[in-house]
């Protein structure tokens, strides 16, 4: 047998070879230029044999934040359009919330009156929406909405608006035996009944943001988990490396976001020893894309806080900004 | 290319069906019974393609009780050698805590006044040195003390305790696609210290007792982590459950155990559909390792609660109970 698998084993070398000399660029929606070049000198950097800054496999972690930095966040978070939208149907089940505020003005549809709605109303609809069910139920409300809900600009399914170039680095990491995980201040639950199939991202490498469950008994004695309003984490600033080190225990060797509430996961990358990637993709396409943060010059928005101090600290760091407009060919994968 | 790359994959299926005709035992340190036939039949179940009950590699996912599952829990729990270990340097950082409970206690060296504290004394005792200090020293200080305490009985460091049968079980699911987690009622960050480098999972795959922790600066501006005394997951119980949901957010296909605190791990994995395994690790060897709970009729010791309840629920639920005293012929793989 030892004779039939060194053939074998022969072949398989003689067909990487061969591969490899005629290899495809791995990121073929990016511009050349410093974005690029980072991500490719890092990969085969920490990846190449012999290599002083080799990280053995079993470290190579790498961590994203979802909202911006691998599908559109602007203007609101598809999470938040869920939370609004499942109003309506909590209002059913307690026909007293239909005279209290925040969720009257969400039942009157008057858009601008939501659009003004403050923070704490916001987070009083997000605990009303995204707790008291069982996690199956919560499972299957989510699923059935992505499925219908249409992002109104593209009039796609939410889940089509990621970008294809931060796909292709997801897909290059993997390749060289780097376990990707998604770092977001979404909700852990929310994002893990899509992260696989549109991220090729499994459950358990969603970190996000989690409140309890609670075991229970259902009237057949079978085991359920309720979702509660108690948080856990609020993986946000720094809840974000407090959340790798909960859910991963490892310190990342690259991490990618784009506010200033992926900040302290850059930092935390960064403070690691050998070679490390830190990356923030800039908005600065208001053509195919949009624009917001220090691209514009105009205030940050409420979900896009890509702060001038935060862009400071990057040149500073060394961390490499990606410039959506002049880094990426393309950025969605309908696009042409 | 196509057809070199054709010819290696052929001959490598050649080599393959050759290799599994002339299988090895994948279980050699467990005698023929229902045990291990029950392990082996639920790998072939769910692995062999086209079977009714397959299961999908991404799905394949096995938790493991720690203490008394995987390694001895008796009569203590390593980790609490370790905090009381840790009192004398403890005391010496804060001398205030030479004249106050349990320390006092502690510091005498009273062996049968120790074993006599009650549970919330270890609890302040373990809060006091397993909080306060930074994620990196903290990990500095568990691995010099893995590296030279010892195990009264087998004066052996605590790391070789483990039982050879349990991870040959571990060798095999993963061998067969599984991801192998441990759920401990022991601390996270504790058990991640050595968990890849005794039983193969990494840090990632470690769900345990957890804390907060603290996002902070050093005076070089460097970030760390503080450990905090504050409870993110008591992870035994119905915690072991919901801490399943929240780091792995799957319901395990396969779940050991071995006293009350892994019961509700069980049946939420049970609750599942398709085939699911469910074993508890009986302590009835009082010559090689112990004997304990309802093998003895002695009441239950404070940390091995396999209850008489619990060894009736496994009957009815059909779980499967593994006698060390039959089913294993070696324990520990010194042994001999």
């Amino acid at each position: 047998m030892k004779t039939l698998r060194s053939i074998a084993a022969v072949l398989i070398l003689v067909a990487a070879g061969h591969r490899s000399a005629s290899a495809q660029d791995p990121l073929p929606s990016w511009n050349d230029g410093a974005a690029k070049k980072a991500i490719v000198d890092f990969v085969q950097t920490t990846t190449t044999q012999g290599s002083p800054k080799f990280v053995p496999t079993e470290e190579r972690i790498a961590t994203f934040d979802q909202d911006g930095t691998l599908w559109v966040e602007h203007p609101v978070y598809s999470q938040l359009v869920y939370c609004l939208d499942r109003v309506p149907a909590l209002v059913k089940a307690k026909p007293e919330l239909a005279d209290v505020e925040p969720f009257k003005t969400v039942l009157s549809g008057d858009r601008e009156a939501i659009a003004r709605l403050p923070e704490e109303d916001l987070l009083k609809i997000a605990v009303a929406t995204l707790s008291g069910m069982s996690v199956d139920d919560f499972t299957t409300e989510v699923k059935k909405w992505s499925a219908g809900a249409r992002d109104p600009r593209w009039k796609r399914p939410y889940t089509e608006l990621t970008y294809l170039p931060m796909r292709e680095v997801l897909t290059y990491l993997r390749a060289n035996g780097y376990k990707t995980y998604i770092v977001t201040g979404g909700g852990q639950d929310f994002v893990r009944t899509y992260s696989e199939r549109v991220y090729g991202i499994p459950p358990e490498q969603v970190v996000g943001t989690a409140g309890a469950t609670t075991y229970g008994y259902d009237k057949d004695g079978r085991p359920f988990l309720t979702k509660d309003a108690k948080l856990i984490l609020n993986d946000n600033n720094a809840g974000k490396a407090e959340g790798i080190h909960l859910m991963i225990g490892r310190r990342p060797h690259a991490a990618f976001g784009n506010t200033a509430g992926d900040q302290q996961m850059l930092e935390y990358t960064g403070a690691g020893d050998g070679v490390r990637l830190m990356m923030l993709v800039l908005h600065d396409d208001a053509k195919r894309e949009y624009a917001y943060g220090p691209a514009t010059g105009l205030p940050d928005t409420k979900v896009g806080a890509f702060s001038q101090a935060l862009y400071d600290e990057a040149k500073k760091k060394g961390w490499t900004v990606i410039s959506m407009q002049k880094d990426w060919k393309q950025i969605f994968s309908f696009e042409k």
